[in-house]
């Protein structure tokens, strides 16, 4: 057949840019609502134009790397969208990093500059000891109106902005749960992928106000950031996560969609208690993990819209999310693969059984490339990405996410799945929280133990609680070992670090 | 840097099939209401799995072009869901065409196969007169749960479908008011975009139904089907334009989306009266061309969500589309281009003025790859596709779509669009519908005629109607000659064919 274009099948990947449609189809529109003020879609854009034109007095060209070493402000939002006029790329860090991974990270993906704001000022010092790096610092009064960079002269960007959906948008280090954090690639497909098939899971309403308090640097917080310009739709954004100030912005900035983990949501809940949430609120989207049964119950229980997703920074965010019709029905499914993204479980040793558990695999156009280190690239059959948590797939074809494959325990050639455990100690009254993980055991391998988090005022016997999972599962999943604690070490993104719980436990 | 797969640029454009994928999530939702009944997502991707078994029977393999040549029919659905299963490509043919015209049509695209069903079994055994070439009936009683074909032995096809975005889904043939009807190439890819564009302008609503009165034949109808396939949601299909069934549907089938051109939603508007719309009926997407102001007007007085649109079929249907927000700021205007969709005016002789009228050019990813014919292709500067519509861009970038450049008429010098004349001559009371051309004109090189069809029982004098057009615009816009007629000749997608009344006004 004969194309037109010799080029066609390329130039379909050339599009827009996504905030300068935005801010000429939606100029008036609220494209953030963060504390104290909004700004529209048009303004936005003005602004990323300005930042833009001090990022390239600043010498930030094509294919450079800026990394982004800020919390969830306005000028984040205005630093990424900048980023795009230049043809460079978005690194965002995470601020809670001490100065040593900090620099590991910096040193991994060499950026060409580094912006931060005044909260991380001491960490960066310290980091700029060792590593010589262009900085530039944001104007903690940037919203006053001045440039965002302090102390750069604007210079503003004009022209259309264009952008190649095969080209890499932004680079995250994933949480590093598990060893040394790897930087993904993602491609402005990779995103626009994502936000087209949470669209099409969740629906996409003209007055949608997404809240943001996971943080920008972990991808389940900069989606929102870019699902939102896409739609045209407003991101209501909070600078770390305080249930108060949740509360407050479901009722008071009309928030119709809020990301969340496990451990937020059931913090949310706690602060709102009896009263009821306003009907405009129509998906609580928890991520993060499996989430404790009792939780989901309570949600239910109190007409919380909550739906389950799974999802990695490998895939740009979702990956399956329980739509939200099925959401009672499949209560703690993760639900069903978004459009154009395929899902798998494979076995140790080939096929999984029907019901039965295996590694999750995933494909489709919002997987990443691939890793910013080579070394961290792993060989993909057929395109499918192994990510290393397990699943089961139920025969409608929901999937049940079962944790980390590290994390299984094999205790006497019995797998145990912490989440399971997990799970039922969760419902136990006196438990507020439970981390399960393997120890070494002479006889069987590996014994089940379970780190304890009790509610407040709440006692329980070791025996007790190990009785109560014996009752609820096979004997061999009831931990033989039970640890207290007052706290659970998390990742920025809310996620209980097992492996740590684990080390802390076998050196006490 | 490193992309762990050698083709995942090339992966990234291959997911899975989106009926299979909708029958997955989605099982139970409906696919299609049409008169009598009503299919779920899960059965229309059974019985499009048994039609692929039939097609493959009948020899239809990879890159087979299939004809379909049948209304709006839940038949028609299954057949251009059961294509993909075979890798072959849809050509839906205008079953209001002469024989004639169908077997230049068939001459074109060459099919493997021409189904048909028996309200055009006429025409088509006229056509295999002199073209020989496999032909299959649609069973008229299909629905009792027989296989789609008749006489066609059902074999099912199974295992999963993946479509290559970059493949040809469809082949349209453009409705040919102006010359031989060209058959236009639609990527899969194509349609995937105008449905993400179309979502990201009007949101996607789970509850969304879509009615489809225009026909499949033309892309305002297919892309209908596509669309909703895509979300998840619900298409109404009428088997033609009955507007006492669109006025039954809006209420009975709750009926969110339809979509029109001027002289049906007219009609719509004379058969409903002055009952109220129901508050489901979130948009009436009015394409086909510039609409009156007088029934846009008409629209806003009763409340009737209508948006207008500007599409082709070379860009998959939308191009433009006013967001709802807009639409009594914007009253007349086509509205801006949708998510990844650019547009801009072209001049004879180079740019446009501010506000100046030029040639409608498009980019974009809905923006097919060519035609078929490859002698139909005009070369793309920089992938622009030239509309051969007129259009006028306002300060704010806001479309207005001034009809067709060969519809322009020049007069001594002076530039005058039909849809500017035809706009006031609708706002006469005694005028239900105008067509504006040019004659020849020895002076002049051409003079402003009208063909004018009068409400029911209303009169007026030529002179008079001369005289009202100059009182508005500049003389030389007023028409000279102004002929009567009872019905204007129209295309199967409801446009006026200009050229067709010219020529009956030119010799009478």
């Amino acid at each position: 057949m004969n194309f037109v274009h010799p080029d066609s099948r390329r130039m379909s990947d050339v599009i827009p840019g996504w905030l300068e449609q935005r801010a000429q189809t939606n100029p008036d529109h609220p494209a953030l609502i963060y504390a104290g003020g909004a700004i529209s879609y048009a303004n936005l854009a003005a602004r990323a134009a300005v930042v833009a034109g001090q990022l390239r007095r600043l010498g930030v060209a094509r294919g450079d790397r800026v990394a982004l070493l800020l919390g969830n402000r306005p000028e984040f939002a205005e630093l990424v969208h900048a980023l795009p006029r230049r043809g460079a790329v978005a690194v965002p860090l995470n601020c809670r990093l001490s100065p040593t991974e900090i620099a590991q990270q910096l040193a991994d993906c060499s950026p060409r500059l580094l912006v931060y704001d005044s909260a991380v000022r001491e960490t960066v010092a310290a980091v700029r000891k060792n590593l010589s790096m262009p900085a530039a610092n944001v104007d903690p009064d940037a919203l006053g109106g001045d440039p965002v960079l302090e102390q750069v002269s604007a210079e503003l960007e004009t022209g259309s902005v264009r952008i190649d959906l095969q080209s890499v948008h932004s680079i995250i280090y994933t949480s590093g749960s598990t060893g040394r954090p790897k930087g993904v690639l993602l491609t402005y497909g990779n995103l626009l992928w994502s936000a087209v098939g949470s669209a099409f899971n969740l629906g996409v309403h003209h007055d949608d106000r997404w809240l943001a308090c996971l943080p920008f640097c972990h991808v389940g917080g900069l989606s929102i950031l870019m699902r939102s310009a896409i739609y045209g739709t407003t991101a209501v954004i909070h600078n770390g996560f305080d249930p108060a100030q949740v509360d407050r912005a479901l009722d008071e900035d009309r928030v119709t969609i809020v990301s969340m983990v496990a451990n937020m949501l059931q913090r949310l809940l706690d602060t709102r208690g009896d009263r009821p949430y306003p009907p405009w609120l129509r998906c609580v989207l928890l991520g993060g993990g499996p989430a404790p049964l009792a939780l989901l119950q309570a949600c239910h229980a109190r007409r919380v819209p909550v739906v389950q997703t799974y999802g990695l920074t490998e895939a740009a965010s979702q990956v399956t999310t329980l739509a939200p019709g099925d959401a009672e029905r499949k209560l703690g499914s993760a639900g069903k693969p978004l459009l154009g993204t395929e899902v798998r479980l494979a076995g140790a040793n080939g096929p999984v059984a029907p019901d039965g558990v295996g590694e999750i695999l995933v494909r489709g156009p919002t997987v990443s490339p691939g890793y910013l280190d080579p070394a961290d690239n792993a060989p993909r059959h057929e395109g499918w990405l192994r990510t290393g948590d397990l699943g089961r797939l139920d025969a409608e074809g929901f999937l049940y996410v079962m944790g980390r494959q590290d994390d299984m325990i094999i205790t006497g050639g019995e797998n145990i799945y912490p989440a399971e455990v997990e799970a039922v100690l969760q419902e136990h009254p006196a438990i507020a929280e439970a981390c399960v993980f393997g120890v070494p055991d002479a006889r069987w391998g590996a014994a089940v133990a379970a780190a304890i988090r009790l509610r407040r005022g709440a006692t329980a016997e070791p025996s007790e609680l190990s009785e109560y999972v014996c009752r609820r599962l096979a004997r061999f999943k009831a931990p033989r070992r039970i640890y207290f604690v007052e706290e659970f070490p998390r990742t920025s993104s809310g996620k209980i670090v097992r492996q740590q719980v684990r080390a802390t436990a076998l050196s006490s």
